[in-house]
Parts: C-alpha cells; sequence; structure tokens
C-alpha cells in the first residue's frame, strides 16, 4: 500500500504512521517529496493495515496495492476455466454457447414449448426462474418446487441442460437436485449466506452482477464460492444502473474485454436485461459476442406480450432463430471458433 | 396507467392495445392527440397489464400511475407511525433519537466500553454488528452468536435497547431471541426471503436503503415486510453510490424530506456510512437532522484507528459527545421537540 | 401530457387544473380512477403547460407524453440522412467510417506519420485536435491555430478529410475555413451558443454525448444545431460516467441501436474515450460495429507512450493496422455492406 | 505518484519504468513486495510523466499523488477567502448570505415585485437569468440584454446586488458591466473559454458544479479562473445526476463539509435545483446550513404557479418568508454568527 500524508504533517505523524505499519508485520518506507511526504510498503499488505493507518492524524489518503481477489484472477491462475453445464463446456475457447428461455416458469406448456423451440434454433441450454426475486411483493414470484419439476420435464424431453435461479440457502439442496447450473440473480450478488451456500456443493454457479457492482465486487463475490471449494463460477455482465432513462439498465460492454483480462473465469452477457427492450436485445447480444463474451442468456417466450414478467424484453421464437443465424456469423467474424455450441 | 402510441401507430394497433387492456378488467380511454394516440384507463391497474401493453406493436411507452406500494404509503396511512425499539419510541413527534455503537461487536471489553459511553453521552440505543456482510471473504466476518451474548450484556448494563443486523433467514429467530430490532443491511435490502423472514416475527425491523435502490425500491422492501404482518418499520437513508470519489457514498439528503412525505413510517439518517470519512460525520448528521430525520444511526469507537471494521468512518467517544451536544440545537432550530431522546 | 391527481385532491383542485390547462389552449379529459383522478390532454402540449401545472395544488405528478425533440426525430423524418464529410458520405447504408488520428495535433511529424498511417490501414477521415479542453489549467491545451495548418497539411498530402474540435462560438469561423467537419466535446455538449454557433454555418457537425447527458438531451442538443438550418449532424456515443472504477467511461452501447431507432441522424462510435484503456478499443470498437454504429472515431498514436494526452487510451499504428482488418468482418458479419470506407 | 507493476512484470520491464520517469527530472524508488513490485517517485510529479508511464508494458495502474489544484486548494492557501458581493460579504466567519430571485427575469414587473420582497424578508442579494441555457432549443431562453436593465432597475431600487448568468465569452463584458456577480451554470463548468474569459475580468464568479462534475473537476474549473488572476471564486454545490427518479436532482449535502475541508474558498447551497421540487427546498436549505454553507442561492417567485422556468422548484413569497426565519435559527445552532447577511 502507499499512505500519502498530508502536505502539513508533522515529523511525528510520520514517525506514528511508520510504527503503526510496524504493527500488522509489515515495512514501511518513507518517500520524502517536494510537496509531502509518502510511505511505500514492502511485502504483503492487509486491508486491516490499510484500514487502521488511514485515520491517523497527518493521514491524506490511503492507497492500497494489491488487487484484493485472489482465487478469481488472472494473475494467480492464468489458464482460461472452461465450466461444464451438463455437457455443454463454457468459456476457454469453447464454441459459444447460447442459454435461452422464458423469465419465469409460468405453465408446463409455455416451458416445454419454448424448450422445443430453443432447442431447435440451436440454444445450448434452457434457462426459467422457478423462484422469482421481485420488487413489488405483490407480484407473481414463481411456481417454486412445481416449476422445477417442469424444467426437469423440459430437460428430459429435449436434452437441453438447466440453469435456474436460487433465492435463499435454505432452497440451494432442492435447487441443485434438479438443475444443471444454479443462478444467483443481480440482487443477491452480495448475499454473502447465499454464497457460501452455493459454494459448498458442487453443481456450477452462474454468477451475475449487480446492478450496481463495480467489476471488483463482482470478481469478490466470485471469491466467496471459489473460497468455499467450488471452482466452477461463471460471470454474467447484465447491464447496471445509471442515469440513462430510454433504456432499463446500461449493459456494460466493457465488462467484457475487461472481466476477461482480469480474470480466468467464463464470461456471459445477458443482453435482455441489459437493454430491457425486446427490440435492443439481438444487436446487444452481437456486440456483446464481438466483445469476447463466452455465451449469451436470453428470454424467449412464445407470446412475449402474454408472458407473465418481462415480456417486454423477451424474444419471439421467431426473433430468436433470427439472432441465432446472425450470432454465428459475429461469432466467426471475431475468431471465435467454427460454430456455436449446441447438443 | 398511460398508454401512449407511436405517431404511425395504426387503428388496428390501438384497437388491439384497447382489446388487451380490457382482458384485464381494465377500462380503457384513448385519447387521440395532435401527434398521436394515447390510451388512458379509468380504475385500478395492475402491473402485470402494463407490462403485458408494453411490448404490443404500436406502443410507445407504458406509464404507470399509481404508487405500487401501499402499506408503506401515506396516500393509505395518513398518521405516523410510532415504532418502539425496547422502552424507545422513533417517529412521529417523538424526540430525535440517537443509535449509536461500533460497527461489529469485536471484543467483550469494547463493546461494553463503547456501551457505557453511548448511554453517558445521552444515546437512546446500542448498535453493534454480530454478523457482518463483507465485501471481500477474507475480512472479519463478525463474532457470530458469541457477539449477541455480549450485545445482551451491553443492554444488561446500560439499558439500552439494542439494534443489530440479520443476514440470513435462518439466523432471524436466533438474532430477534436477543435483539431489541433487526437491521437488513444496505446489500440485503431485496432480498426477499430475509425481508419475507423478518416480516413474519414481531420485533421491529430497521431497514436501510440499498446502495444503488431508487426511494420507491426501498419503499417496496418495506412493503414485503409490512405485508407479512410486521408493521413495525423503520427506514434509513445510508448514502447512495454515484460518481464522486472522495465520498465513500453520497448520502441523499433530499430522501430524508421526501420519504417523509411519501411515507409514514419513520425515517433516520446513517451519516457514517453515508459518508464515509469520520469528519464528515458530525456535519451530515446535523444536516439530517435539520432535514427532518427521526433520529440517527451512528459508528462509535474507543479507539478508532484499532477498529477491526470501518475505523475510519468511526467516531471517538470525545467526538460522539460533541455531537450530541450540537444535536439538539439543531433539533430545536428546527421545531423537533425539546430534547434528545435518551433513557 | 397526463396529470396525475393526488388521491386526496379536492373537486376543487381538479377544476383549478383543468382551467389552467385550458389557458394553453390545450383540452384537458378528466380521468376519474379507482384511487384516483388523472387527466389527459387531447392535442400538442407545450412543456411551459406541464411545468405550470405541475406545482398546482392536488397535482401529484405530471408525465409529458410527446419526445421533446422533433428535427432529429425518426418520427418527423424517418429516411436516414447521409452526412458527407468530405468526400467521404456517413449513415445510411454507407460503408462503415473509420476516422483515426492523436487525440491532439503535437507537432508536424506526429500529425503526418499518423496521417499515412491511418490512410495506409483504410481509414477514411483524420481527428486530431488544435484546440483541446483539458480539466486541469496547467495541462497542453493544443497547438491553436498553428495546428490548424499542420491538419491543412495532412489533408494535402494524405487526401483525408479532416475532423476537429471547437471550443468557443469565436474560434468557429478559423476552425471551419479548414476544418471538413467541426466536432463538439462532450464537454460543450450543452455549450448553447457554441451550438447555435456551428448551427449557423454549413459544415457537418460531429456532436459528441456530455458524459452525462442522456440520449433524449443529446438528441436535443442536436436539435439546437437543426433548428439553426445545419441538418448534418452526425452523433457520437463516447462513454457515460458510472460508478464503474476500472474504465474510465462506461461505453453505452444501448445507445448505438436505440439512437438508430429514434433518429434518423448517423451514430458513431469513441471507443477511446468509452472505455480509456487502449487494450479495450479493440473489443469495444467491434462491439459498437456488430451493435449497428455508422462508423468509429479512434485514438491512433506513433508512439503512444510518449503522446502528451490520452496516450493511455491510443492505439499504435500495429494495432490500429490489427483493428482494421477485423472491422470489416464484423461490418459484414452484421450485413453492414461489403467493405469499410476508404478513400 | 506511485507505480504499481503487473505480478508478472520482468526485471526488463520495471527498469524501464525506472529510466522514463528519469527522463521526466524525477528520482524513482522501487519498492520490490510479495507479490508484485511498486516504484514510488521523490519530488513533483507531472500528470504528463503519470500518462506517459501508464502505458508502460508490465505497469498495471499509476496512482497519482499530489492533488492537481493548487490555488483553490486549502494546503495552499489556509485561510478562507471572504469574496464579497457588492457590500455583501460571503465566507469565513461572515454571516449567511441568502441570495434569492426568479430562474428568469422574465418581465420587469415580476422582477421588481420579487425584488422587494426578497430584500424585505432579509436577502441578501438577487438572482434572475437574463441569458437561460435551456435544454430544448424550442423553450424560453431569456430576455438578453433587456433582461439586464432590468436587473440593474432592481439593484437601483432595492439595493441588492445582482448575480446573473453569463452563457458565452462574448457575453463576459455586457453581463459583467451591470451585475455584481457572474454566475457559471451547471451546464458550463467545464466551458473553458467562458472560464478563461471571467477569470480575466475583475467581478466576482459564482461557479456551479456541473451536474456530473466530481468535487476534483469542479476545483479544478475554479482553478481555471484563480489562473487567470480572479481570486473572488464562490463555488455552489446544485445537485448531482443519480439513478433516483423522485428528484430532480440528488443534492450532495456530503460536498459541503467536504469542500469547505479542501478549500478556502466560500460554498454555497442551491437547493432549488438540488432537489427540484418547491416542498423539498426549505428542509434541504436548512440541511446545507448544518452542514456549513456559507450561504444560499433560492428561486423564489411571485407566483410559482406562472413561472416561464423551473416554477415547480421556485418559493413563493410566504414560503420564502417562513424560510428565513427558520434559517437563522439552524445557522445559529451550528455557531454560525449571530444572524443572516442582509443590507
Amino acid at each position: 500500500m502507499l499512505v500519502i500524508m498530508k502536505r502539513d504533517a508533522t515529523k511525528a505523524e510520520i514517525d506514528a504512521v511508520v510504527e503503526r505499519i510496524k504493527e500488522f508485520g509489515i515495512t514501511p518506507v518513507p518517500l520524502p517529496g517536494a510537496e509531502r511526504t509518502a510511505i511505500g510498503t514492502f511485502g504483503a499488505t492487509s486491508r486491516a493495515a490499510a484500514d487502521a493507518v488511514e485515520s491517523l492524524p497527518g493521514v491524506a489518503e490511503v492507497v492500497p496495492v494489491s488487487r484484493p481477489f485472489k482465487l478469481a484472477s488472472r494473475e494467480v491462475i492464468a489458464e482460461d476455466t472452461v465450466v461444464r453445464i451438463g455437457s455443454v463446456a463454457i468459456g476457454g475457447g469453447q464454441p459459444l454457447a447460447v442459454i435461452a428461455g422464458p423469465c419465469a416458469v409460468e405453465s408446463r406448456d409455455v416451458m416445454l414449448e419454448t424448450a422445443r423451440a430453443v432447442r431447435s434454433a440451436g440454444g445450448a441450454a434452457l434457462r426459467g426462474g422457478a423462484f422469482k426475486p421481485r420488487t413489488s411483493p405483490y407480484t407473481f414470484r414463481g411456481m417454486g418446487e412445481e416449476g422445477l419439476e417442469i424444467l426437469a420435464e423440459a430437460r428430459a424431453e429435449t436434452g437441453l441442460p438447466v440453469v435456474t435461479e436460487v433465492l435463499a440457502p435454505s432452497d440451494v439442496e432442492a435447487v441443485a437436485r434438479v438443475a444443471d447450473c444454479l443462478q444467483i440473480g443481480a440482487r443477491n450478488m452480495q448475499n454473502y449466506s447465499l454464497l457460501d451456500a452455493v459454494g459448498e456443493q458442487p453443481k456450477p454457479v452462474l454468477l451475475k452482477r449487480g446492478m450496481s457492482a463495480t467489476m471488483e465486487e463482482l470478481l469478490l463475490s466470485a471469491e466467496y464460492v471459489l473460497a468455499r471449494g467450488n471452482r466452477n463460477v461463471i460471470l454474467c455482465e447484465r447491464g447496471i444502473r445509471t442515469f440513462e432513462r430510454y433504456t432499463r439498465n446500461t449493459f456494460d460492454v466493457n465488462a467484457i474485454p475487461m472481466l476477461k483480462r482480469l480474470t480466468h473465469l467464463p464470461v456471459l452477457a445477458d443482453p435482455s436485461h441489459g437493454t430491457g427492450k425486446w427490440y435492443l436485445v439481438a444487436p446487444v447480444a452481437m456486440a456483446a459476442v464481438a466483445a469476447g463474451a463466452d455465451g449469451l442468456i436470453v428470454e424467449v417466450h412464445p407470446s412475449p406480450d402474454h408472458a407473465l414478467s418481462d415480456g417486454f424484453q423477451s424474444l419471439s421464437f421467431d426473433n430468436f432463430r433470427s439472432l441465432m443465424v446472425v450470432v454465428p456469423q459475429v461469432a466467426r467474424a471475431v475468431g471465435r471458433g467454427e460454430r456455436v455450441a449446441a447438443r
């Protein structure tokens, strides 16, 4: 870390900082400057030391140097992690994977019909929420365990592996029994009890970025899962909250190549939540692929106008099929393998 | 709601919207304009209807009219709710309540020493986290159940009621056995399983605004608790995430009078998290009181430089005592009763 | 517009709103609802009326319906506008145009060397700032008129048309004498004197989105130029300010297809400012093209490490050449014509 | 500055950074650590050096140490600057100054009536825009020079000094002939030609924070004016742009005490723009005073419902009088002198 002293810091104040740093077993190096003194440190620094020093008299600022995530870091693990959802491999040089399905599991018929459409268009896996987090307590919160059974049936019929969200630690076991991949939604990205719980079971985890989470915080949340022993984590950019009002969220396309640089974990893009408008899904999906995403997760519904949730951002089957024609072309244009992953 | 059609919407498209609205049992009223047609509705509107209509052909925008929260709304319940934490009444015309204590329960000695200092300076209640949400998995996550016992001891000695955070539905029972008020932290404001759980037990709930939550979302999260039957909810503004980098968060002082206008629930201010700098805590605390807050929640530590967490934003005992001298003066200046609440 | 009354609005308050609306020559339509009354209007609405009504007693909210921009709107002018910078056509079905060059004109040598490299790699036009807006008054503010002469020389040698920024109304004439296109920078997007000035001369205008401007505000700033009679406006997405700290700005890729839907004006992307990191420029450039951008504006420098400004986000000649190989592939993949525009 | 190398940086890369730093006449100090090497510097650092080093191979990050503003910094000038607008002193220990008036000068009658009301309620100075920046080109843009004459008349009658906005460098002379203080609006905070122009004339400057400007950027814009020789700069917090939608802007109350700590310049608060709702103006005004503001600037109108601009955030005369009763009480409560400044 680097401790920056105020211009008028006294010698006694500088000495006190030096002593305090030593208490943490760290070696301080004073760097007197023209305008003020700074104090660097040799060796590892703990956050605790940085926090302790920050409020000492005469200190202007403390700058941490090491990135706070380890197991998620490409500096620690250089090689791409490939995560398998059922038989579909995601990340590394693997073909682009498109996960698709309705926002929520609404009924057996809708789910099965969508699963068939996803499969025939070349999708790699199925999504659909049995447990739904909703901003208002008065809206549809999902079919629960019955929804899980419908997802299992859809998988049995189409062979597509299933990704579904889990909302509470107490549901992890039940959801993991059915799902091929557990999704942690944006609102739960910093629900640490839940991260601990999915970190202690073996199914892969799809971790969505919180709507106001920095990339660093996303990687630290991944670190929670990794630190519990589950190394199969997939990150997902799904749009962040900004001042812009014409779109539901602002899809942070910068995050795709930046995360690929910072971490070895696979990175997916969710253009449905990232835009909140069905007519922006295809162009932003293509943008994400061009920027290097390892796959997409997209909302599809047989009749978006009648969906119980998020219909305004769901693709119809026709629009999904069109997307699945152009996505491989973009993937090829940026050197992303021959084809899109499909069973 | 109001459905705004595109300029070039056809008569058939307008008719289809009118029919679709009727399917929800709502009466549509077409409003042809110079540039385009809009369609208003008589009677109650459900979100489901708004969502369904939004994606129909020819629709430019759907504007919901009713506020989506009910039990939290001052339009529904005009009179101020007074919430009691132990014997301390908060909200309505009650004296200002100052809740103070360390960020985390670190040790018996620090907690008891702080509790005595809070009491003698005129604090109304004690705060301290036994379970701590932390961005990194590698930092101190609290003393857990042992911390709860220490809090109980501090209450027994000082008579101050205890506010402490709960992180997981499975911990609610244990925390509620000890705490006089359950805190839901900013990161868990949209953890709906947790909101359901605290809504189903009788202890009051201190609900902190998420760092990127709108006021409407805060009120909807309160609605979750209220809808489960627990009407003792206190809201807390604690700073939102913005682009500004000199402060940890941006304390949204507008939210104090705006929330007081929108809801009958008490509104507290947390200037410690709202600023992230100990030297800004006092001026922002006074600002919040001047703006109409029903109370404050402040981090205090015997030796902020040595705190295990958040030392940089904690007040020393001396600074807390100074704050407790000036706060009642500001409260009086804005007509907020004679004194600050204290046991 | 739609005026939403409070739940407890009295009949007298509703009547007063109805009367006030009539004063503006607009016909109000009361819409009594289950919970409250709303008042819609037939015909055109002025902002002035909306503002006037908003503060009347009993009014909860006023929702404007018409979009406030006209000449920039695709609803008013359906067909794509094609803007010519020198001989290069931008927008409509025209080939993708890549404008490139150093952030600032630093010296004759650097500018000429870069111009040749841009030309040989297939760039369509040259960029370079003679007048530079800088956050600090102590940094290099550009070569001024001397820089303009160097730009003219670079054009003479390479045949590439020149895009350069103008900072003040009093400089418009001098800059327009040399430049083929006048750039309005992000910080000046709402400098209305400057917008008026460039609107009154005939050279095309490249208008960059302000770092915290909504798309609507960008279109309204374009409207200033259009309303003065200059119909040759090109919009440019260059990243917005968010809470994210790993990148300089957040490139709003959603804005590309959204703006193309809202307006007939060409839309460019600036991945250099949009990311602030040279190693993110290529992936985000490709993303912008995949999302439907009509062209790119990119910072290139012979020796980015030694650039006087923005070196950290400038491409070397080698990296620019690599980008110019892959961009046409992406353009083709999304059906964007056969080739990239080049002289 | 501190240069942080990547974990896998080679010795050759570290040496290259050391050499590059030396080229700027700065002495580098390598700090090898457990995980990576950092390089500190002795002596002054220029931004140019930091930028140059940032893109060298093996560099992970460059952290500037010195604050980039000088003349605005309290570290350079410790004593409070007192700025005089006419005969009213602002800043230092001076009594709180309240500047009030309509958003725009709309007519002679409205301006004179308001001036009398401001004076009789105890206001210190008069505000009113003759030149108005407007988001849309189709709205009222002010009365121009005629408005200036009306302001001069209002001053002659009431004795109140006049603060009014200037939009373009070419208007500075005309506005400065009439105004006692030139206002730079939020949209022009980074209009450097305009900052240069007001820095070269002697009338004091009221500089409003841009709606997405950091405090550092505000201070750097002040630095532009100061560096041109005009040392009479007053800063003004007027709300920043965030995701919150219930208020027009988010008033950043943290900025009041933070700016007072960073700079010796006076700091005003504008609760009218900071909230955008007339009913929030009084509580937020009091909050700003409690947080240490040197004064307020408030919109007042004889008939807010009929104002040509910003009526929804303007106080009526009655509400302004009520505010002027309570503001001195809050000022006294926080030890801010005996009374509010008034002629």
